[in-house]
């Protein structure tokens, strides 16, 4: 066996796991609704005729604006990460109508390709002469980095290689296009994602010189001088760029092993960080682990949302002060939590720990999944923790950097719920599903959940192998589980005796019918924020396992601020929401304020009467009628 | 002596009132900073090369932005107010200096005047063609109104008749311009002022035409169809306007008297309104009165923060919803305050009604002076009630509308302390001053107060006459001041008995040598806002007198909203404040909630810990060091 820092974890390709459950009806959504949607609006956009090149160029569609861009320049995102989510969604359903599409312009991009594999199709079609010429801006690297990503997913789905060979092609001039070698241009992009990008093309191709470029950017950003100061003297524009702290903006303020406090924009914090796991994982790099510990605990410990959401600002779509967290206007981008998963899922890959899959699993079934509708057919782009009534779900949006983000996430969900090394398997997440997995030696074991979680706490693992063979299972037990149990065969282990870092080992001979019970017990609980979170002052939220609930004004009366919580612990109870999938409700004794008068402001303190609320899980809110919405609510006791 | 009802009251003229104690110090800052501030800043903003011919034009400082036109458009208001301030100042604190500054701009403004009488700097020098071709965005009249105010203010003043009569050449152009008649544009200004200017010119001049005129605009807007619509399709742009509710925001979309709620931008519905209120005393216009009426309710029962600031939103610099007041995010800008106590001062023009001056007094002594720093030097554009230490004073604002706007107000603030009809004197707000009076027939009554309100609630009134003469005092009683007393020559008078409409109601044959005692209990006191107000659920504020107290970083512990109020109410005490001029603080006992462990989120309950807090007055946050501010307290039953 390896030494233990050096165990490698890696997630398993989505295809070797079939979801059901939970997650199979937000699948099913995803491949019946989100995956035509996606390319509907796509089309609809004019995106394709961008790298149709039997059409005419559309030109600039959309206009540029002050920070000398436009949002056009990353269609080819928008489009990769639908080719992405239709990937996965044919593996679990096949769809020839929708492969044929995704066919068809996987051929335009083949076509439009150019000689030496360059292949923005902006800066092919609208303004060639721009090319390599803003790469703060301009997101060049970063559609590359989702083109490939998509071509790896729909190789992996459908097993099809002619994406994946052309970015291949195109990872190949990049290659020789950035490094520090003589006549390289030593940059990296602004909008941070080919890192990561390139660690999956490494891992699905086995060519190393994809990993070792992602760890050319990875060891570049920030380096002084800033490449963004010579680029933009060069360009003939302001170095400071159209962000205040435009070095924050991005996170090349400084070299990423120096970083200590997570700055700017949080999509593209959230890319890189999971880059830099990537990278410390495939290298064994203490120094970049080092660093991203500093980066987790300044995130989760002093700038993140209950739900997961990150980045309070619409100003810089980020980071402000530490304990910033206003609930009403929370720009909590749909993407950042989604990369906020990401980045989780990646800080597995030394080893299990629920410092990273406990939120991982608040990101997800909280600040990231609330990004969707149940149907699969509408999306939230920000996610407020509260709302008077205006705030709904979008057909669409002007960036739609979310709805493929957020979709691609439900489609893959399974290769994030399992971590496999050598002589082990992690189960970071817990739900109805069968995996697949190899072990070293090609030794294959099959795993079985069953279970209604997140809705109740019992999961049944089954393990099946050929024949007997020894390996170890690590199962995630969380900070919220307390009096969690487990057995094997039916016999109780100690769990506090075989856990470390919030997992229980597992480590035995495995057995063909060998199986594995584990209770999480889900309990209502409150939370308090810290003290310095001035915007939660005296309020208290409301979790039962991974689960942020709210009050919404289709189940309550109207103000939702007159509703005080007292002393209800252990006098909820629940019950399942008619038409939401079985989703669990929380009924609860509270009291209401009522309003003396009509006075705006006046000396006496409102009376308050017995009542009953009924919490929702936070991620289905808005999807039965428009209305009011509230996680922080008020206490007896202020 | 006339109907009840058709009782005219007029301001005095700011020369007729001389005032010291708490006024007088803040005008001793403007007469002394503010004013020579304000003529710099736009020196430095190249505003006067707009307007002087000798030299050449400035061309476009401000690039023209989204909505088709640039804030240089409006710099003729900025110089405007700016001469007004000095005007103010001069009858204050003679400054020759300064007198030879504003006597050689109003000359630019009569060399730049055009035949016909126009004088819009900006549609001379910069964009002649445009002249009168959008209303709507420009400013036009607007300026005009603000030029005609600075006029009126400096004839007043220092008795100089240049810039009146120029500007009265100006009026009559716009009165020949603007009408229903053939050959006249139907139309009105974007942004509302002129209709108040021109009341002001008019009551000057004794020129009832310019009466007319103001009336016209006031009856002429939002009639059908719209002017702005043909004016936008003459024009060729879009009618809806950059603005969303594009009628709404300049009050257009209804007839005013059919208006019943208070919407789009603040400032224009204040200007507005004060217009209609003047329209209303002047032709006693019930239907007008009657409008006001609903919108005043509309305004103060629903839309209006504590401290009488008004428009929360930025997008819009107004209005938005009922009972939405987010705190740290509340725009309420110094000019809509400002506007406020304008229009409130003009609702007493029919009868003295505390509902009115109540809140007069309220936004003028939190929402509105809080925009001046106390030594006159520098600005609030914004006036949120809650900040976590990073809203600061600013030396100058991009759009610089505030800083003329509350320094002529201050100036000014003698002709807002008193309403006069022919036989009866309301004094409407309190402060050490002297006042010159003359009643119907010209009888001379000299009014001194002697006080040191808003510190203490003590006002003693000397009632100056040459010979016996009957006229009725009305003093105001504010609502908040329960147990008030008051006393003719040393006897006392039943307040209840003689108080109607808020005001005792002294009517007598006033001898030489009378006097009058008035004793309002400042008491401090705990106010809830109504619990649709979801921002301050669960909070209360304290207030002392009209003024609304605050918590500062510079005087308690960090993170204010670890505060919790108890039961204090009889336990504070008060104390002045070190190097801010004798203002009135409140100490009082407190919880201090302290944190347990460095979590995020938790499920334990922090503790509390006895302690002590100080309020300060809102209005003078931010003048000592930077820091925390909140006026919505915590308490401990939520």
């Amino acid at each position: 066996m390896a030494q233990a820092k050096d165990r490698q974890f890696r997630p398993l390709p989505v295809p070797s796991v079939d979801v059901s459950g939970f997650w199979g009806d937000w699948q099913e959504a995803v491949c019946d609704h989100t995956a035509a949607i996606l390319l509907d609006r796509c089309v609809e956009a004019r995106m394709l005729e961008q790298i149709d090149i039997s059409v005419p160029s559309p030109g600039l569609v959309i206009p540029v604006v002050g920070w000398l861009g436009t949002t056009q320049m990353f269609w080819d995102s928008d489009i990769a990460k639908s080719i992405e989510t239709i990937a996965y969604s044919l593996y679990r359903k096949p769809n020839s109508e929708l492969e044929a599409r995704a066919d068809a312009i996987i051929d335009m991009y083949e076509k439009l390709q150019e000689p030496d594999g360059y292949l923005g199709s902006f800066f092919i079609r609208i303004w060639p002469e721009k090319r390599w010429s803003n790469l703060r801006d301009f997101h060049e690297l970063y559609c590359a980095g989702h083109m490939i990503e998509a071509a790896v997913a729909y190789f992996q789905a459908t097993g099809k290689r002619k994406f994946l060979d052309v970015m291949c092609r195109y990872a190949d001039l990049i290659e020789r296009k950035f490094g520090r070698g003589p006549g390289q241009m030593r940059g990296y992009c602004g909008h941070e994602e080919i890192e990561l990008a390139l660690v999956r093309l490494a891992r699905v191709t086995g060519e190393h010189k994809y990993m070792e470029l992602a760890k050319y950017f990875v060891d570049e950003r920030g380096q002084e001088p800033n490449y963004f100061i010579g680029e933009a003297i060069r360009g003939g524009w302001d170095p400071k760029g159209v962000q205040a702290h435009a070095f924050e903006y991005n996170q090349s303020h400084l070299p990423l092993r120096a970083q200590t406090k997570v700055v700017g924009h949080a999509v593209r914090a959230m890319y890189i960080y999971s880059g830099m796991a990537d990278i410390a994982t495939e290298y064994n790099d203490d120094s970049l682990t080092t660093a991203l510990e500093v980066l987790w605990a300044d995130l989760t410990g002093k700038q993140m949302y209950l739900t997961g959401g990150i980045g309070p600002a619409a100003a810089n779509e980020g980071f402000t002060d530490y304990y910033d967290l206003p609930n009403e206007s929370a720009y909590a981008e749909t993407c950042a939590s989604v990369g906020l998963v990401f980045w989780a899922s990646r800080m597995l890959g030394r080893k299990p720990d629920r410092r990273y899959a406990d939120i991982m699993e608040q990101a997800l079934y909280n600040g990231a999944i609330a990004g969707l509708s149940r149907d699969g057919k509408t999306f939230f782009y920000e996610n407020p923790l509260e709302s008077a009534g205006k705030h709904h779900r979008w057909t669409w949006h002007r960036c739609p950097c979310c709805p493929p983000n957020i979709a691609r996430l439900v489609a893959a969900i399974g290769s994030y719920m399992y971590g496999v090394a050598d002589d082990e398997i992690a189960v970071h997440l817990y739900g109805q599903s069968t995996a697949r997995v190899a072990l070293a030696g090609g030794t294959k074991v099959t795993l079985r959940q069953e279970t209604q979680y997140p809705w109740d706490g019992v999961i049944a693992l089954g393990v099946d192998v050929d024949k007997p063979v020894r390996f170890a299972l690590s199962l995630r037990i969380p900070a919220w589980a307390q009096g969690a149990t487990l057995a094997v065969n039916g016999q109780a282990v100690d769990v506090a005796a075989v856990t470390s870092d919030g997992y229980a080992r597992v480590e035995r001979d495995w057995q063909p019918g060998d199986s594995v019970r584990l209770d999480l017990p889900l309990v209502p609980r409150a939370l308090r924020a810290h003290p310095k979170v001035r915007q939660d002052a005296g309020r208290v939220a409301v979790m039962r396992g991974p689960l942020v609930y709210c009050l919404e004004g289709v189940d309550n009366a109207p103000g939702l601020n007159s509703i005080l919580l007292g002393d209800w612990l252990g006098k909820s109870q629940t019950a399942s929401i008619p038409n939401l999938n079985g989703a669990i409700a929380i009924d609860l004794p509270v009291l209401h304020e009522v309003a003396e008068g009509d006075d705006l402001y006046s000396t006496t303190t409102p009376d308050t009467v017995d009542g009953e609320a009924r919490l929702v899980p936070y991620h289905l809110w808005d999807n039965r009628a428009p209305g009011e919405m509230l996680v922080w609510l008020r206490t007896q006791r202020g």
